[in-house]
């Protein structure tokens, strides 16, 4: 038998057009190599992966998750049930929700104290003010309480004043939200307090501010079925974040979740009541709104009435706590963290400065220098959908290392669970961006927008404060099928 | 007026009950400071955080998330549509998911074809077999097609044959699952290449197979209201991975999911039909199942049937393909990678080991030892709920570095997001694990299970690659409310 002559001739030929083969291959032609890849399925490329692997699998998974979802959304307050038992959708229950949430908040507080009080801490109800310089404090009880650790059994009562001194004083009073004072009317509207504090869902609202309280509130009144009107002073939420996810989220809230969004709006000039009890709202463009609830997300004030002057603390002009990096006031013994400084004002970073004070106030020689590093700390917008941020923005890494030192990573895809969305309405948008600084491409900047944005950037967030470079992402193998693994395989 | 005397002295005095003065004085009163903390709300403790933001307000995120699931639920099957508009929940609509789960598998077998016309990589569908020792390639093709770049307009039949001759070529056949052959009756039950084909859900299954596909099957059968038996061999599923994944899923599944599972079954002996068309199954524990539907995940086996003798390619006792680090078989032009090696079998390993061989191959100068470094791969299984791992089990580590060299660092705990679930049945576990060596605590493996898994793996598997260190995970602010910020506050 004669030898059977090739009819063509290759660089490369790869035997299987499966998640190996086709990247192999690929990658192969894109440095010039003349390629041939044989797959044996009759017009299944993809392999085991696509076709008969992960692909269809994760699909079915989806399908399993959302099963469970049923008794979740009844535990959510969206579905009602029937006298005969059937289970159905309704208007949200907010009324449920609220007090279900009231009641795990509780929960919250008692375990809070429960803790306290295993570790010995000792505390009471009660509002504290410097008395003198020596920074003793005063406080007038809020609330009838027994104070075991002063004296048993006995019930001491509100309004009641107590002395107290101490070696070290740790101011963290916090913040609060503010009604914008010199608007006409703006106090017939509500904070974030009363947001928590509605006891019936509105059926119109106002949301005013395009901050990421204002961004969260809009998100969940739209969804839950009220007609949200969100009113901002720019074209885009979320101005201190990087564009990304300033574009996409204000482009998802108008375009598809149907939040009514006032660009340019010129603020709100004024409120007035209506006779049924709505309110009007007046915005700088001449444009006026009646709707059942106004709420202000416009910022917030430190909560600094405590006698500062008297033991010499000092405040910045906007009103926040001067403390410097090891959490020291102007006062040697005195101390201060949290939003009441308004560094970043966000619990985590006040948990971990508190711990590191302690550490370094009372704990062993190692933690002599503990202070808490305020960069790289990583942040997140419960948006629908969710957003996260750490490091950089891109603006902000081309004005501190130029322009031509930064190089953008960006991907903008659907993630696989909206595969099964007939309407393009319901497919909930991905958007990543990588900022690299360096021929190193050192990652000093990630910004995420997309389903479980939260959960995927915590452990970026580790790698980042560790001083990963797009190599080290790159590094990684991907886990699939996931959105994170984009962020691995970004080019 | 004469001075106030403090009625009591304290080492450290807290102001404000919030986040970050809770976490102070508690971390002050470990180190036996005597710590009086003062909070003004009357039992509000906790701050901000706990009473008006971070936890209310994702209770909130969480009720609006769901609120999206209406129609999610819908194009996922598990919604009916009465004739006046009504939608309710019904059975799972099966058949409905696999036609858009095929359509969109389509989809993607097109998007592979496209991206290879674009790469210039030419391609065709048949059966490849070695002819002679130079590596020469016959195909049999699988189906009537046209082969552009062989000839313009032509149709080529199927079962025609064609030669091909090539400098290099990559075996990437990948596997297939495995009947067990020598089990009286096992081919009347089908593997996961039958699980996708299902065209209507059985209403009894019974799945055979402790890995992650039987784990997953079981998962979403059972979720999807199939009657599930889960036939193990021993006291757990999942063992190739760490305990306090197989412990977590196992409890899981048998105690609050309902899944079936039979433990030490002594595995499957005989299979019969009935005249139902229903299986009987039986257990070498003497019980007998009777099933309308019989799943082998029992294990895959690699494609190799492709004349690998005649070029000299070895094989392994595992009838694997042997390559080494580099990819290369013991032919000097032929390489191979992917599940039919067999070493990592995921799709993001394959896609990994086959651009570097590219780069190696075909690549610039910079590239002339790239090869994958299978060490800290991720992995996730899309059990319910989700799990991942990455690096070294807890008895992997102990084995190699000895038991008094590892610390193991556990949490469990329910996420926020069950708070408002009434029965603990509908609560979902989460528990992590992280595994660390040497006084340094390097973190050598990562365990996780729990909603978001597979998401949450990915940046730290960044991080571990990077050989981060407990303290490395440590030194990033926790994101709140999370279940990802937990590992970073472990203790």
């Amino acid at each position: 038998m004669a030898p059977i002559q090739p009819i063509k001739n290759y660089d490369y030929l790869v035997i299987g057009g499966g998640s190996g083969g086709v990247a192999s291959a690929r990658r192969a032609a894109k440095y010039g190599a003349k390629v041939l890849l044989i797959e044996s399925k009759f017009e299944q490329l993809g392999g085991t992966c696509v076709n008969v692997g992960c692909v269809p699998k994760k699909i079915m998974w989806y399908a399993a998750d959302n099963a469970h979802r049923k008794h979740q959304l009844k535990s959510y307050g969206l579905l009602s049930e029937s006298e005969d038992g059937e289970v159905k959708f309704g208007d949200f229950n907010w009324g449920l929700i609220k007090t279900k949430r009231d009641a795990y908040v509780k929960r919250l507080n008692g375990i809070y104290a429960n803790n306290l009080n295993k570790e010995g801490v000792e505390y009471l109800y009660g509002f504290a003010k410097f008395i003198n310089s020596d920074g003793d404090v005063e406080v007038t009880l809020t609330g009838d309480q027994e104070i075991p650790f002063l004296e048993q059994g006995k019930s001491f009562k509100q309004h009641e004043k107590l002395v107290f001194s101490s070696k070290k004083v740790l101011i963290a009073t916090g913040g609060t939200a503010i009604i914008p004072p010199k608007i006409e009317g703006s106090e017939l509207g509500i904070t974030s307090d009363g947001f928590f504090a509605l006891e019936t869902q509105p059926k119109s609202v106002a949301v005013v501010g395009a901050g990421y309280i204002g961004v969260e509130f809009s998100g969940v009144f739209q969804s839950l079925g009220s007609e949200t009107h969100f009113i901002i002073r720019g074209d885009t939420v979320l101005r201190s974040f990087d564009d990304i996810i300033q574009t996409t989220i204000t482009d998802y809230y108008t375009d598809k979740l149907g939040v009514n969004l006032y660009k340019q709006s010129g603020g709100v000039t004024k409120v007035k009541a209506t006779s049924d009890g709505k309110k009007k709202v007046y915005l700088g463009n001449g444009k006026i709104l009646e709707v059942d609830e106004l709420v202000w997300t416009v910022g917030r004030k430190s909560l600094i009435d405590i006698g500062l002057d008297i033991v010499g603390v000092k405040i910045n002009d906007k009103k926040q706590i001067i403390a410097d990096e090891y959490q020291q006031t102007a006062h040697p013994k005195i101390f201060s963290l949290g939003d009441v400084v308004g560094k970043v004002e966000l619990t985590p970073v006040a948990i971990a400065a508190g711990r590191r004070l302690s550490n370094r106030l009372f704990g062993p020689e190692i933690y002599i220098k503990d202070k808490l590093d305020y960069d790289n700390v990583p942040s997140v917008i419960f948006s629908h959908p969710e957003a996260g941020s750490i490091g950089l923005s891109t603006k902000e890494a081309k004005e501190k290392y130029g322009e031509e030192n930064i190089k953008v990573y960006n991907s903008k895809f659907t993630a696989m669970y909206y595969s099964m969305m007939e309407s393009d309405d319901l497919k909930s948008p991905t958007a990543y961006r990588i900022v690299c600084h360096g021929p190193e491409e050192k990652v000093v900047g990630l910004h995420i927008v997309g389903d479980s944005s939260a959960e995927i950037l915590q452990g970026f967030g580790v790698a980042i404060k560790m001083g990963a470079t797009k190599k080290d992402f790159d590094n990684c193998v991907a886990i699939h099928p996931t959105s994170a693994e984009e962020l691995v395989t970004m080019t």
